[in-house]
């Protein structure tokens, strides 16, 4: 069906798509409207980082294999439909804004010496850190070799420019796990420049080969990024609220390896005390670490962070007022305003 | 002094130029004259290096201050002076082809736990295998935007291929350390894939933008191949016979890694029972590396590798065949010649 349909189409395709009793989320939706958009992505996923020797490319299909929602292909792949019929260099542009996902995955887990991923052990676990940094490596180039195949120019050129970003963002990440001086301020820079940089290149090149004007490009890069933000945020937050299968990694994991994010930093700003066990949580004691996990709560720290998350959906929706309306703007919306329901 | 005067310049120039009373080779001959043009690379290759977040800029100055003879750049400035003057979009280019070196060798590091690199502790022994890894993603970075910003188009795209080209010949190498099942075919290839495929791109970058025509650049293309293979087995052989101060990363660096360079390659074909030797060696034993390594000098592996590096440089000069006359052309072949000789 088209994007560009009446919405009503879309909820009626949305209501029939019920899991075990409840009716799925937007989220859900796009993927079902998207369904075959998806599969020829998936596909073009598993050939690309199948591509080149192995074990790199083990490893690459390894943590492909393991799932994933596939939020950045489809915000490439909706950000395209408000202009137009999804063509193939956006689905292409979709694979490659997954290649480099996977591409960082597979390094932050050799700097994280990441034990588990979606579920399963994780890559470098299976065959080792060198082979991880080398999967990463070569997935990253397989992403520019695409970008280049089809679509050279701007959107190459803004690919180059997000992944410096990208990578700026993970240093500032590290370091902070070294010296756990991590303001909200710059909390705020790492998730942008490591997680939103990501979704607003996604956003932006969608609507660049979907045909938006510039104005738009923009206020769907606009989008991305709030988007991204608010992504960063629940996922944080899901760390100290949610439940360790549904997110794969096990709970706490951003704690024990020193990672200070937003709970946290609020938790500590509100019981400066609670510095001594972050730092014991940090060295593995996980007594430590449940009293942390305790203070977040205490502290309503992850309300904070709903709240947040909030606003930035909010910004995230404001940005679409330009807009064409239709059935890919709406879901878009939707897309963000179901995010912060994963915290509730 | 333009490199497309007369030859005779070139011996005066170079005949003034006299370390400890040697006259120095020709490497130090194309360093001298291009020295203007180097310092102002090398100053750009620190503001590059230098530039994002500490400490994956404090890992990426650490290593470029250990020195390196600049030979990719070399290859770029003189490939682009065989056809007029050299201009800035040829130093920037030059600056690129450093800059990925040094990211692909602070990967290495971390592949290789390596703790010695040009006489000095490798970044990762320093700031940790974290950083470098970012480090050298961010150098990554660094250069395609560079190269994005000078010289978008084919110089980028066949960039974005090397690195294609580079990242799985360091995979199919890493994978023959964990085998130990590396033909001399696969060796070749390896050295193709990871070394020679940046050479080749330097000198093809170099002719482009310096203004060669399609079958020039080919030809400078070929030479740069045939330069990168003779460069490798060059530095392969020197693991075994050369002294550890003057490769700067410890003797038999390669053996203790496991790495089935060349020389060990044709000793255990000569004698297969060596086998033994080289699997103790690479768990740390010692004594059978030294038993290995009077393997290698007992057959003459060395000397077979000359001969192959021989025939390499022999290769890259005739590669020159359909380039202009002149000063710089003379020099990139100097520079070929001269390479084996440091075996000598």
């Amino acid at each position: 069906m088209s994007l560009q349909a009446p919405l009503t189409s879309l909820y009626e395709t949305a209501t029939e798509n019920r899991v075990g009793g409840h009716a799925v989320n937007r989220l859900a939706a796009a993927q079902s409207l998207l369904a075959d958009d998806l599969r020829a992505i998936d596909e073009a996923i598993r050939c690309l980082a199948g591509s080149g020797p192995r074990p790199a490319t083990d490893a690459a299909l390894h943590l492909n294999g393991g799932g994933g929602k596939r939020v950045r292909p489809i915000a490439v792949l909706l950000s395209a439909a408000c202009f137009g019929p999804i063509s193939q260099v956006a689905r292409d542009l979709a694979a490659v804004a997954e290649l480099i996902h996977l591409a960082t995955l597979l390094h932050d887990d050799v700097l994280d010496d990441a034990d588990e991923r979606r579920g399963r052990e994780t890559s470098r676990r299976v065959w080792g850190n060198a082979v991880s940094v080398l999967s990463g490596d070569l997935l990253l180039t397989h992403a520019l070799g695409e970008t280049q195949r089809v679509a050279p120019g701007e959107t190459l050129s803004d690919l180059i420019a997000t992944l410096q970003q990208l990578v700026s963002g993970e240093v500032v990440q590290l370091r902070g796990r070294r010296s756990l001086d991590v303001t909200e301020a710059i909390y705020f820079q790492i998730v942008e420049d490591k997680t939103a940089s990501l979704f607003s290149w996604a956003t932006r090149a969608g609507a660049r080969v979907g045909g938006g004007d510039s104005e738009q490009i923009a206020a769907l890069g606009r989008y991305g990024k709030h988007l991204g933000v608010a992504f960063q945020l629940v996922d944080d937050a899901l760390d100290y609220v949610g439940e360790a299968a549904a997110i794969g990694k096990g709970l706490h994991a951003d704690l024990m390896q020193g990672k200070l994010t937003l709970p946290l930093t609020i938790a500590v700003r509100k019981r400066p005390k609670a510095m001594g066990d972050v730092l014991l949580a940090r060295n593995g004691d996980e007594a430590a670490a449940l009293r942390v996990v305790g203070a977040v709560a205490e502290t309503g720290a992850c309300d904070e962070v709903r709240k947040r998350a909030q606003h930035e959906t909010g910004e995230a929706m404001a940005a679409l007022d330009t807009i064409p309306a239709g059935v890919a703007r709406d879901l878009l919306a939707a897309v963000a305003a179901d995010l912060v329901k994963r915290l509730m």
